[in-house]
């Protein structure tokens, strides 16, 4: 079966060629392309205006970025071209990692736009983050099983992105058995992730490596950690594992407050680990007024900036939130300040932290920054592929 | 005494209350202050249009920057305030590191603009490079000899910025009894450091976390290292030492490669270690053309970008090293590829990547993104504090 064809402006062909693999609406000749011949998950031959064959890809019709890429030159969609992706993705993991815990696929990053896999041993969680590939759901589920062998597959299909592009929102069993909730072993620290209710996957693979990043600064002294936005405890309870004196976990969420108690109990560590529940602003403000101090403090809040037109409001609730952050810290504690907002960039968020440090009279060293770990590769060509800063900072009063 | 002032425009005051610390020639009210009334190193309070004391600084008044901050309000720059700020950065670094071997003064970052002290435990080497501290050598080596007591401190007064600013060029052993040569530790592997006669200090301590994270992607696997611009063999040395099968260092220097097998000898992989003396760019084509393929090939030239006036053609030569090294990779190969140019941002060494991707038939993906070590912190007001960059990256061919 042949693929129709989606022809391109004359010059749109250029991002293309330079390796991005989305397409934009106002990029389609629409004389000899008319957008609403085409069905989510059509896939077409991408055509230069000179007639050129650039790649195939999978139509979004209704979306501002109405194709995605999926191969260059002429394929076609089907279960060899999913085995052959997701056996790559694997084969990247498993040089990079001993255990099967990790973002197996990445979408764009592993040339599978709009697919996100996360792996928990023998449980896969499967996000489906576009039109393009809803229709491809029972071939990729066949194609994961072939792959991965897995016990069962979670679709988590509740994501915003889902929501914004007006698709179904559902949650369901796709293959095989899959509990409630799965064990993980993260930098040697054991963690039951709640994959049915939490947040996202369930689980945030994407701090490993900053989390690892956290031991040398824990180890260095018998520190006392606050977390804040603490979800399940990634942070908290691997800076107890690592050998926090004592740690504060602060979350809105009750259930995700009890998950942090059972991650702590797993771990022997539930002497040092206690929680507070509460908007993580008004509980740094209570502690402000308490006269607590810290050694460490973690910022690790979900995304303030989802859109760019957030980007002055979403800036100030970092800047917010960093300059509670300096007013717990003890001088010379460490400041760990992430941002998940792909918006925001790096250069963004120091500024915020500057500002910060400004307007509570404290002087920043920055002395690490980290981004998304090994499983969540940037696609150099797509700069949307990155977007998580963490900043590790030494953070004294001005003298 | 009291220190002569300096008036700042009208609006100028803006950068420095957000916490920078270098003052531009045209940012001076030049009726009230005349520079050329000035001479370099000249202590001035700094005060905004207004007449509100902002800081104190030390003026340089035949550079752009005609004045650097060494201290919010009024201050002296004297024994006092050296020894504090000495104090206080031996203290960050040995809090983070267990052995004196480190980046002890990183200027601005440790607010003391245009210093930079390495420390090879018993050994100093210093650099000053402004016109402003030139005056206060004896005075600094003082400090350094009262708050690290070493045995000697070489200064390398021969720096680029030190040329282009019109100082003298100089080396020489300012205080006790220094050797040609001083060993070091990083990351367990040891090494023996030409301070006298070496590249800037003699050793690059930016790359130590860098070389590091090497170690993972050198233990995966028998790997066959390429290290072009190895200098004495930071990375290459390492990569040997953390265990890879076979390491070739290329360098255009023949007593760099020398130093390069002398490290090799010390640490005991001597027979893994090879040399080919060259410039990087066309040994790499000689090996490409004799069918020479790498499992790692690290790229880490000097800055190809010294003023931003040459960043078309450092990119472009930035495009064209990455080019041959991904000629030189086996399949699903690592690129580590570094720039230490401070104009050239991340972001544009990432599109020189995809380009010569592209340009070779390559799929790329960034599986992490380095920065200056810990000892280099960054100051977050000031992003010219902030110039390191290792990208670690997959490669495959396009399928």
């Amino acid at each position: 079966m042949k693929n129709p064809e989606l022809w391109l402006r004359k010059g749109a062909d250029r991002r293309l060629r330079g390796g991005h693999q989305w397409i934009y609406s106002n990029e389609i000749d629409s004389k000899r392309s008319n957008l609403s011949s085409f069905s989510a998950g059509d896939q077409v031959v991408v055509k230069a205006a000179g007639g050129e064959i650039l790649a195939t890809a999978l139509m979004e019709p209704q979306s501002l970025i109405c194709a995605r890429v999926f191969a260059e030159g002429e394929r076609h969609y089907d279960l060899e071209l999913l085995c052959e992706r997701l056996q790559q993705a694997q084969d990247l993991r498993r040089s990079l990692f001993t255990e099967d815990y990790y973002r197996m696929v990445y979408g764009d990053s592993d040339r599978l736009s709009g697919i996100v896999v996360d792996r928990f041993a023998d449980y896969l969680v499967l996000q489906l983050n576009t039109a393009g590939v809803e229709r491809y759901q029972a071939l990729l589920v066949e194609a994961l099983v072939a792959v991965c062998q897995p016990r069962g597959i979670l679709l988590r299909a509740d994501s915003r992105s889902r929501r914004e592009l007006g698709l179904e929102q559902r949650t369901e069993v796709v293959y095989g058995e899959v509990p409630e909730q799965v064990p993980l072993i993260e930098n040697g620290v054991e963690f039951m992730a709640p994959i049915m209710t939490g947040q996202k996957t369930g689980w945030f693979y994407d701090h490993r490596d900053n989390r690892a990043t956290l031991r040398r600064y824990v180890q260095e002294s018998e520190s006392r950690v606050l977390d804040t936005y603490s979800y399940v405890g990634g942070w908290g309870v691997q800076a107890a594992a690592f050998g926090a004196a004592e740690v504060v976990c602060v979350d809105s969420s009750a259930a995700a407050l009890e998950a942090v108690a059972e991650n702590a109990r797993c771990n022997g560590v539930s002497d040092r680990v206690s929680v507070l529940q509460g908007q993580a602003t008004v509980v740094m403000e209570q502690l402000i007024a308490a006269g607590e101090r810290f050694d460490i403090v973690i910022l690790d809040p979900p995304a303030f900036v989802q859109r760019r037109r957030d980007l002055g409001k979403g800036r100030k609730a970092y800047r917010r939130i960093n300059e509670l952050a300096m007013q717990l810290l003890q001088p010379g504690g460490l400041l760990v300040s992430a941002s998940c907002s792909m918006q925001l960039e790096l250069s963004d968020l120091l500024l915020e932290l500057q500002s910060a440090a400004r307007r509570t009279g404290h002087f920043v060293q920055v002395l690490e920054t980290g981004h998304q770990g090994r499983d969540h590769p940037q696609h150099p060509a797509i700069p949307e592929t990155a977007y998580l800063k963490a900043v590790f900072a030494r953070v004294n009063p001005v003298s």
